[in-house]
């Protein structure tokens, strides 16, 4: 993806995923999973997530790559606008690859919480921070 | 990074980074950032962080790079828990990567918020989705 | 590049780079490093490298990680014929990479003799194999 | 692979293999294709391609992922020897996964010289550069 687009996908949205300021940034991931899962049912011709499910996995993944690549030669750059941009791209294609494969984010950053003992979901918080999931 | 660790840093966290169940799974991005600035003091020879932070930009786009391509492995692998770990792996290098340019995950989430009209940071709710930061 | 072009660049070949039967196959990496190297004066609208010089070493490296990428989806694939043109691909950036960079492939041609202990350049071959360069 | 160690592969060549000042340097692929198929037989303990045979594909493609990243940083820096080091590391990878596919650089090479119009094999001269292999 280059640096000049201004929306990663063609498709509008519904009014469910529309801004709602009583949702807090960090939820971002979450709400953002819920696009990527709603365009499942989406037509390519309108939307860019779509196409890239229609083009199956391996197409997906050639994304994820790229934007490694465009997310070192930004850091390299050192234009911090920039590389706030590719590295969202990168994060974006794997959130893409995830809903494809039927993950969650949460199953990422859960993973990451317990790497690092930071809180996890909620409803999980009582698990030890050791537990192997 | 294998697919058999269990801890990603061997510093043992500050009490103030310690699981609290009353942070959703959804911040903990944020929590991570923290835990990643806190590291910027430590001991190269205790944490994996500071030693990545000590041997420079160059050597932190190492680990994105191979991140990324393990995790295109992992996904034609086909097996989802080892996906979600190399996920983690790839997004935890990026946030050191981000923490190593001065720069927060709040940017690239505000970016991904923008592109796709989901909620941005609550004090910066009232801006236009069509802002360019 | 993908999986169906049948040329990669459309500028026309001057005679002497045209195919001469007294050169082994082993030569074409020194006759395509002769290629791209006439390829710094041709018309970027006419010719796909003088298009990939024209936009710089990052637009270079991009189809290095791009092809890279590719190359892995396709060993994953196990379709032999693919393997080989990903690698072709690839390959073939890396050149482009070497002639914007003023390098040649004797060079990392050389390197690898050095390092296999396998003969290198006729005219460097009484130097020892631990030599340095 | 770091760009300090001077040998690539622990294990002895044999006679056949070493400096022989009869070959010019462009026929080194096809000499080090014979070191790396040779290796299919030696012992993992003591040589690193068997090494990688042994481990697999999947880790011989993350070392193809690795060292497309490290070339890029090197393109990057701006120092050429450190370019050569890193592009050599790339091609030798990518031949090992030659090897470990059964297929020989040679096809990589036919299939450039098919798309640059420059000569290929001495026996396959004849053929039409428009032919589809």
């Amino acid at each position: 993806m280059t640096h000049r687009t201004g929306t990663a996908d063609g498709q509008p949205l519904s009014e469910s995923n529309a801004a709602s300021p009583q949702h807090p940034t960090d939820a971002i991931l979450r709400q953002l999973a819920a696009v990527l899962e709603s365009r499942k049912g989406a037509d390519p011709q309108h939307s860019y997530v779509a196409r890239l499910y229609a083009k199956g996995l391996d197409a997906i993944l050639k994304k994820v790559g790229e934007e490694a690549t465009e997310t070192i030669l930004a850091a390299k750059e050192g234009n911090p606008e920039h590389l706030v941009y590719e590295t969202a791209d990168l994060w974006f294609h794997s959130l893409v690859m995830l809903a494809h494969q039927g993950l969650s984010p949460d199953a990422v950053l859960d993973e990451l919480a317990r790497r690092f003992g930071v809180s996890g979901l909620v409803e999980k918080a009582s698990r030890t921070t050791a537990a192997d999931t």
